[in-house]
């Protein structure tokens, strides 16, 4: 058997590119075979991030543009804009939003987070919220290609933990949120950097794959200016002993 | 039915004043009815603590005593410490010492956490493991006793956060541990303060009353001068779906 989806309007494929289909909002999404692909952190920070009703937003290192593409379907913001730094996947990003239709509402601009106060002139302090699926990996000793896109994606080359507080704080009105999904092991470093950029920790909630492993993942909502004073959500367990998806995570899926 | 329970032995107790059976090397626990009594957060601290065999440790505002008093059964420490600023509340934690016949090992000393150097003069950076189950209340705009025991022992009144992770760095040695359970609503104050003090949250355990609830006290063992890399482990919750103690409570506890 074989299902047809009909998206909004045409978009042309290159060599490699496949849509899948989001399951929310008849959207699809426009993706590289064996190159960029977005992750369970990313579907996982579009189930925490709230962005109020005609609300502002932009996503840091955006991608693929999951992150605005779902948060478009999911709230009511009025104006998402998803910033990638490597032009190919920018590209890809843009004939997603084409694809469903929503290119007036979800702007992905080719620019680089270190450069925000170029890239959103006139946008500085104004975002309710700012989301963010950083590279979670520091530079270490072995050799990287910065030509590669999941290279680029996955190490700190262009962007560094502090580069995406500060942007994301300069984009925030004071009381607004900032939204990061990143890995534990890093978890001093983040608290650290967001202290140093004025964003306070307020809403933290620990990924674990199974209720009785470690935690490989953390959501963490941060308001500008907000005073110290932080909650620890129930954990959020990927998988159930049989190895099945738990119930919360199919909710955020949307199956 | 009575059952008789014979402690190493025998002490003066005061008014008010009962001994508690620990379920651990037949050690006994003296508290006072209406007073000071130890929480199920000094219990988990030393379940999660760890002490060198042969080491030495301190365990900062130490109440009852119950924290060396678990460790000296648990662990292979040579000599522990508590400290304690309330004379009264000091005196109780050396009867139990006595009482369990381990006045030796464990020694209670009557001071001020802020008064360290003096307090451990020639003992400093000698430490393997420090611990402190400290007041998790900020002093806000209520009247506040300070000749109450509870009080002293909940509220910031005589240390701070800050003093504690101040006196728990100096009396480390390089490499040592600090273990201190706390409130998750402080989570940003800690880390920014264990930074300061050059501590390094190494290994983190988040306690939830249930498995689906927010989590209300969180483990942190933290690495002096450790490197940035800090591993949260599996949520401790404490009671099942039917209100009874988790298989992983009644092994910390020993029952």
């Amino acid at each position: 058997m074989r299902i047809m989806i009909e998206f909004k309007n045409e978009v042309p494929l290159l060599k490699g590119e496949r849509i899948d289909d989001l399951e929310r909002n008849g959207y699809g999404i426009i993706q590289k075979e064996g190159g960029f692909c977005f992750g369970m952190d990313a579907v996982l920070l579009s189930g925490f991030a709230r962005v109020p009703k005609g609300g502002l937003m932009a996503d840091l290192g955006t991608g693929t543009g999951i992150i605005p593409i779902l948060l478009r379907a999911k709230t009511g913001a009025k104006k998402l804009y998803g910033l990638e730094i490597q032009p190919e996947v920018a590209d890809m990003a843009r004939r997603s939003c084409e694809l469903n239709g929503i290119s007036g509402e979800v702007e992905i601009i080719t620019g680089d987070i270190r450069e925000y106060k170029e890239v959103f002139a006139g946008r500085l302090q104004r975002f309710d919220t700012v989301t963010s699926n950083p590279p979670y990996m520091k530079i270490g000793s072995g050799i990287l290609n910065p030509l590669d896109t999941k290279t680029v994606s996955r190490h700190e080359l262009l962007c560094s933990l502090r580069d995406v507080c500060t942007a994301a704080s300069a984009l925030l009105k004071s009381g607004g949120h900032f939204y990061m999904v990143h890995r534990p092991l890093r978890l001093s470093e983040i608290f650290a950097e967001l202290r140093e950029a004025k964003l306070e920790p307020k809403r933290i909630k620990f990924v674990h794959p199974y209720a009785d492993r470690e935690a490989n993942m953390v959501l963490i909502d941060a308001a500008k200016g907000g005073r110290p004073e932080c909650r620890v959500e129930k954990p959020l367990i990927i998988f159930d002993k049989e190895g099945s998806y738990t119930k919360e995570i199919t909710e955020i899926y949307g199956y």
